[in-house]
């Protein structure tokens, strides 16, 4: 399969997260989308291709003007004040208060975030972008008649919403591809999100549209990251309404309820007829990712693959998480290849 | 003044406290009671007396009962998964999400709290309750027809609200004292908020209740923490309409500018004509504090008390702020001592 990545990607590197009460090293590193490169080239998996540099405009259907201006800027205005730690939010909006943005550096992280491990640095933004091209240009390749297509996004992106960055996610790749997508030749469009963690932002952005079929599987909320969406209740909103579908899965997970899950998934994607499908796509559901509880297998995601495979939609699969580095290019290239052999 | 505290207010002890990036020792310590204490003794301001154990009654007046039930289990249900650091969150409800409560600790925390400044000890229940119970039991004293008491309500209150805890703040005190006083035998009550920081617990719990009339001077919150209240324009919701009144002022304010807040404050209270008076006294508006950027002088603590005297009213004034801990005490008593003079 394809694959499009850019160098810029590996510029964005946090020095810590605040996580679980402590500042710890970053799990989210460029360590991990160059493991996966060094696995795609040892398994000669196909060509690696850098993306064009694309505007804006494809980035800004999805996003809102002010929060990209505030990604662009957040750093510089942040380094004055502290040039020797990354920017990270330490307060936000409460219940109660107002959805008001204060002048205040601090006061806008806090208002443009949803958790504390997620930093800023000097080059966050031309990665993010870098990133976003990535998932751009596979889109269009996809749109071309690739029949499928992965981009290698680094940083994630499932978890941003219009106006919103955490869980390691600034720009929602897997939103700005499906909206690109519909800006061309498609009606509608499935995203499909087998991340560990809910996608949340992928979610909210598409709540209330019916051209996009959001499909989730991932760990409960209640006691797993993001916590506050992505339960099995959640189906969409107004226009929207059928057209979001949750499947959490309870801890300790493995291969057996996963698959059932998965194909669930897979059958409400086909009755949707999508024009093509969006798969964001997650290791940490691998039993050795170090901040998740999936126990899935390398070859499980074998089978996950060819599963993605025999659905048989042009298909555009894009990076989300994955902690475990050792194996994360592994896990990835199995995906793939799996993806392959079914087609 | 008769004062009010509990040594039990000093077994909360934060190690570090997540602000603008960093893992700092806490601002709000035991010491800042401490110094308080030392002052009025040396000064012999008056009788320093313990309060009475008030039962859950009175908290739960102001208090979700699951909010406090959550701050009197927190810690264990933390410390069994972090021995060794004390309980923050780094996750929250984001902008689009629900207002549900997950089950998982790490979920909770971002539930209830407003920032990762605020850490919760094995001590931090007993601790908020004894402040609230200098509260309640100085409230009582007023009530009963002192002139005025002053409660040392060290963890503060303000920025609490009745399921937010934050601004290093878990119950609030002048929210609770204040419908303490309704309970009792008033019809009406005012709370002036002095803090450098805007109070927007206190706010958020009165802001639709005419029973209550809340007035803060603050520093404009479009530049400082809270950030998402304390804005001009809020002056209160339905019933409540017109009884919240915001005073922002800018960086640099000093006395000269302070003053005609403070009369302004005055007489919207005495307009109102309350039958007590509460203050939420912060001393972090005094130029030497280390996180505020007001320029009120000790001397200015003075006359502050003097036109809290002069304002003649049955007064009940409890501690929140003040983080300049050399001058913590001297700042207080001035305060007070100004208070007395002009009565
Ligand atoms: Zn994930
Ligand atoms: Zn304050």
């Amino acid at each position: 399969m394809l694959t499009v990545f850019s160098n810029d990607q590996l510029l964005h590197e946090g020095k810590s997260e605040f996580h679980r009460g402590q500042l710890l090293p970053c799990f989210e590193s460029p360590k991990r989308a160059e493991l996966i490169l060094a696995e795609l080239q040892a398994n000669k998996s196909g060509d690696i291709i850098a993306p064009d540099r694309f505007g804006l405009e494809p980035v800004l259907r999805i996003h809102d003007a002010a929060y990209v201006e505030f990604l662009q800027t957040a750093f510089d205005r942040w380094h004055t004040i502290h040039p020797d730690c990354d920017a990270l939010p330490h307060t936000w909006n409460m219940r109660g208060a107002r959805d008001i943005l204060p002048n205040n550096i601090y006061g806008q992280l806090g208002y443009y975030s949803c958790d504390a491990s997620t930093p800023i640095m000097a080059h966050t933004w031309q990665a993010a972008k870098a990133s976003a091209d990535a998932a751009i240009m596979a889109q269009r390749l996809v749109m071309q008649g690739h029949r499928s297509a992965f981009a290698l996004t680094r940083p994630p992106g499932h978890h941003a919403t219009s106006n919103v960055y955490g869980g390691y996610c600034y720009l929602n790749n897997a939103a700005i591809a499906a909206q690109a997508f519909l800006d061309g030749d498609a009606k509608q469009v499935a995203i499909l999100d087998i991340d560990y963690h809910h996608g949340n932002g992928t979610q909210i952005i598409f709540e209330d549209r019916n051209d996009v079929l959001v499909v989730s599987i991932h760990a409960n909320p209640a006691e797993a990251y993001p916590y506050f969406l992505g339960y099995a209740d959640e189906t969409g909103t107004g226009a929207g309404k059928g057209y979001n579908l949750n499947l959490p899965l309870p801890d300790g997970t493995d291969w057996n309820s996963y698959q059932g899950a998965l194909e669930t998934a897979l059958a409400a994607i086909s009755r949707f007829t999508p024009d093509y499908l969006v798969v964001s796509l997650g290791v940490d559901t691998y039993a050795g990712d170090p901040i998740s509880s999936f126990k899935l297998s390398s070859n499980d995601f074998s089978k996950l693959g060819h599963h993605l495979g025999k659905a048989d939609f042009p298909t555009l699969i894009l990076m989300e998480g994955g902690y475990a580095v050792d194996n994360i290019g592994c896990n990835v290239v199995k995906v793939l290849t799996g993806f392959e052999d079914a087609i």
